[in-house]
């Protein structure tokens, strides 16, 4: 068994970085304050630890598996499934009417990332339906809401997305899926969806696929994706459950981790009788797809945290129990009793690097589910359209970066237990291979760099990310008061200047028309971005800790993070530079390199 | 299947870079010709192909399990084994007149690099029993040579090294087993050992395990230790196998990858009647191993760039073929046929980083393996002594870089795979869970960075370090005659004139006894070390193209090559003057942190 997270760590980041109990001032949160809070999150911790955690290496070691053609599941999953439903969670944000409790979505993003990070893949079931029922909230009619969302809320039924194809994975524009209208009002669809998460189970006795499809004769490309509600089983006029509804499991993935969760490759209409039901506008699917999208890349960025956190804890209980070798610094002298490897240098790089990326990314990924709230219910002026701006510029480094650092974070926290590490009697090799998916689903890094540098930051000719500068600079002003935060002040103000150069040089460039060279380096810039970006978090953590004068912090507290801020900037932003050069200079040795050379 | 190497390359380093050819002035390999070398590069080809690669999915899906006591393997390994042997690879290396066939050590190196690229886990048997049985040649009497040795050269027994105890792996100065002197001449074995790799099978009629031991009363730590021949079975006078030894398997270890090589808890001597054989002095046990285990780290780095040698290949094939996408240089036309993905920018960028570090390495690799050859039998004055010191000093790098950049590289080829990479119906989930080890067993990477910088580079006042400056300046001066390398002998120069200055400078504080402080940084001094040499190894290949003006490169070839040394150039190395700042100034940053700070 192993530990979630550093709960010290969590408050410490929502309630005194980031402030979160300003939300009183929300008129939809005032009923809230921290106590509400911090008994949520206990609630959620206390079933994360208790009906997800138990079974996370069970999950792994039972792959979900066909009996007589249904997918048997462990049962400890549907025991997680209902525990969560039943307390509430998959419902929390919604209106009090709604019987939700009007929960801050950064709130919920927190309780979430405590089941993701006890149990990546049970959680995942649930994270999907959540999502799902959010889209249909948003674009789908009241008759949609009544007969699909309801039930997923209630945890009768549950949710998926399927957007990618076997033939069209990161490029959506080429999906085939076919959508042929009928009289009825419905339409056929007609296709075959890949990887698609919790496709097909028995925890629910529905489910719903949102699916991408194109509707005959619409134009082609991303602008003739339309999105369809799909269940797996019809559903009644009077909500009672139909007739299947054609939508066959064709296969099971077999992945390196995630293990727990089925990934299906599912056919839609093979017997020509499968009914779909148009969401919004045809044509515009794709739209409200990234909806759940963008919701699911945040996700994707936590629960890579999460896997990296998990790791962190455990490698650094690990360190402090384990006896090997003597310190340098005593002589190494092999009559004395060898010390605990944390008292080496080189384990402390290894917890120092994994403490300084998932404790930095949580605070990014934190800021940005806050500004979800700001976006959806801010009362200060134009605070809304700001965040919602800011939320769509670092969802790509809230993905990726999270997913590159925190697959780092678990390969060091496996290292750290050595052979053991590379055993699977430990939990370390199970987070590594859970953690690798995350760079890849929801928009690889490749693409998310592209998306970062190709489309939000030049949005609106660069708005959102310099109203991002100006965030930054506002931390930098008040760092700068603080005689020992004023070289990571300075520091920062380089970095994030560097950042602002080369990013107006490649706006440029693209806006010349030279996208090839501009974008070429794409991936390099999304790292050096989320560099500058977690970086502005430690500061912002550091800053905090000097001006929390009400409720001064614990000396190991305050060391541990003062000097973890010192870490990353002085081993892991210090390459900023190097990086900046290169994007600035266009360098395109990547490009000229011709497909016959390899 | 998967491809293990190009052979062109191979060809390539050997010969045009290595001019592996000149031994015909070695009286020992005077004999051997190219077209010699060439064929057996071939025989190993061809018998990895079909005898090792084979079976490399099916061994790590059937992991060997005890049946009534026995470990139970597939049989395929078995066949394999007896491939290997019976085409004499096994003993290629030994005398004319010891049925070898006096094969350099760097054409073993290279043949052995394609039976671990096809099967690391099968070959892993016979890579122990090649470095077990060299030992017993090395440092064992005559009598030990003929009951041990030669039957492990005929394939009849098999070798291990048996150092780590669950309590003692890094820190071999704690190993307790014990040895307890008996008045027939031998010594009575009392302990355990862990992390047994070939520790129990039923290949051989034998297994013959070289044990680390304290004999009663020796010294504490590394200076107490000695070695014995254990074998499973007693043999007798006459080379008949007798009793059991009291070698008893305790425990299979259960581990990420790896998984058709047995890893072994292994006890000696739980009756109280386990016989071990004293190897030359006693106390000089380390020592001697040392001669086995600098084998097993080249061993360890060839294993790793093999692996990442495959995924390089395996994405470059599927890059090519899977249809993603539009070039966007041509305006991403949705009405246009998606291209290759090799086509798209941060594809190639994955391909060419795979590329840059599995073949430098592997020409770090080979040069490091020549140098054995050349220590061994060089008629040049002085030049067995020099490339001895060289072999000890580069083998760490050999080891780590390789290890840390080619399972970066698997990172890589499964990325480039996307949703397909990460399920096990593909080969790069394997290739990656296989390379994971290798910056683990035979000294993690923080211990090869401490050999590094605490050890190899100081020996002698920094000698062989100087002499490898001068081999690197020596390269540097031929590039400076060709035009378009110039820039990079010049970041050459650069490159290395920092890696002197912060040497010196660690060196001057070591000997001032700020061990501490000087060492703290070691991994990161490791990664630039070996940034340096694979840089140098780059340069060398590029240098080799220009010069080679009676065969002439094809042009995709050269164009491969040249471009691949840029990219190295352009995007790793550039990372070397901020890593030697942090090493000059002897950060501590990471020695601060004290252990409750965490």
């Amino acid at each position: 068994m192993h530990a979630i997270i550093d709960r010290k760590d969590l408050d410490f980041l929502l309630f005194d970085v980031l402030k979160i109990e300003e939300f009183s001032s929300y008129e939809r949160y005032s009923d809230h304050d921290r106590e509400v809070y911090t008994a949520t999150i206990q609630t959620a911790y206390d079933i994360a630890a208790d009906k997800f955690l138990t079974h996370y290496v069970k999950a792994d070691q039972n792959e979900p598996h066909l009996i007589d053609g249904k997918v048997k599941l462990i049962p400890e999953i549907g025991e997680a499934h209902e525990e969560y439903i039943g307390a509430g969670f998959l419902s929390a944000g919604r209106d009090y009417d709604d019987d939700g409790t009007q929960l801050p979505f950064v709130i919920q993003t927190a309780c979430n990332a405590l089941f993701t990070g006890a149990n990546v893949s049970s959680f995942g079931y649930l994270g999907l339906s959540q999502g799902n029922a959010s889209l249909i909230d948003a674009y789908g009619d009241d008759e949609q809401k009544r007969l699909y969302m309801e039930p997923i809320y209630d945890g009768l039924y549950s949710g998926t997305m399927c957007l990618s194809e076997p033939q069209a994975g990161s490029s959506l524009a080429d999906i085939k899926t076919k959508a042929i209208p009928t009289e009825e009002g419905h339409y056929k669809i007609d296709g075959a969806k890949m990887w698609i998460s919790a496709g097909d189970h028995e925890l629910t006795e529905n489910i719903i696929h949102l699916v991408l499809a194109r509707i005959d004769g619409a134009p082609e490309g991303s602008k003739g994706i339309s999105l369809f509600i799909v269940p797996k089983y019809r559903v009644q006029e009077n909500g009672e459950i139909g007739d299947f509804n054609d939508v066959t499991l064709a296969g099971l993935n077999h992945k390196m981790g995630h293990r727990g969760i089925t990934n299906c490759f599912l056919k839609f209409g093979e017997q020509g009788d499968c009914h779909g039901y148009l969401v919004g506008e045809a044509n515009s699917g794709l739209r409200y797809m990234f909806h759940m999208m963008n919701h699911a890349r945040i996700a994707v960025g936590c629960s890579a945290i999460m896997l990296g956190y998990a790791g962190y804890l455990y490698s650094l209980e690990y360190a402090k129990e384990r006896l090997q070798g003597r310190a340098l610094s005593k002589g190494k002298d092999p009559s004395s009793p060898p010390v605990p490897i944390i008292k080496h240098a080189d384990v402390k790089r290894m917890l120092l690097q994994q403490r300084s990326y998932v404790q930095g990314a949580l605070a990014l990924l934190l800021w940005a589910a806050k500004l979800e709230d700001q976006a959806k219910y801010s009362p200060m002026p134009g605070e809304q359209k700001k965040s919602a701006k800011l939320l769509a510029l670092v969802t790509p480094v809230v993905k990726s970066w999270s997913s590159e650092y925190c697959l780092k974070a678990n390969e060091l926290a496996l290292q750290i237990l050595g052979g053991y590490g590379y055993t699977r009697e430990y939990i370390c090799e199970q987070l590594y291979r859970d953690n690798r998916l995350n760079p890849i689903h929801e928009g690889t890094t490749g693409i998310q760099g592209l998306t970062l540098l190709g489309n939000q930051v030049p949005a609106d000719g660069g708005k959102a990310f310099f109203e991002l500068l100006e965030e930054i600079q506002s931390t930098i002003h008040t760092a700068e008061q603080h005689e020992n935060l004023k070289l990571y002040a300075q520091l920062l103000a380089e970095y994030s200047g560097l950042l602002k150069e080369v990013s107006i040089k490649l706006i440029g460039a693209m806006s010349n028309g030279d996208l090839e060279k501009a974008l070429c380096n794409s991936s390099l810039y999304l790292d050096s971005f989320g560099l500058v970006t977690v970086g502005w978090m430690w500061l912002k953590q550091a800053v905090t800790l000097h001006e929390q004068k009400s409720a001064p912090y614990d000396e190991d507290f305050f060391n541990g993070k003062l000097h973890t801020c010192a870490y990353f900037f002085n081993y892991e932003m210090v390459r900023i530079p190097t990086q900046c050069e290169i994007l600035s200079k266009m360098d395109h040795t990547i490009i000229d390199m011709q497909e016959n050379w390899f």
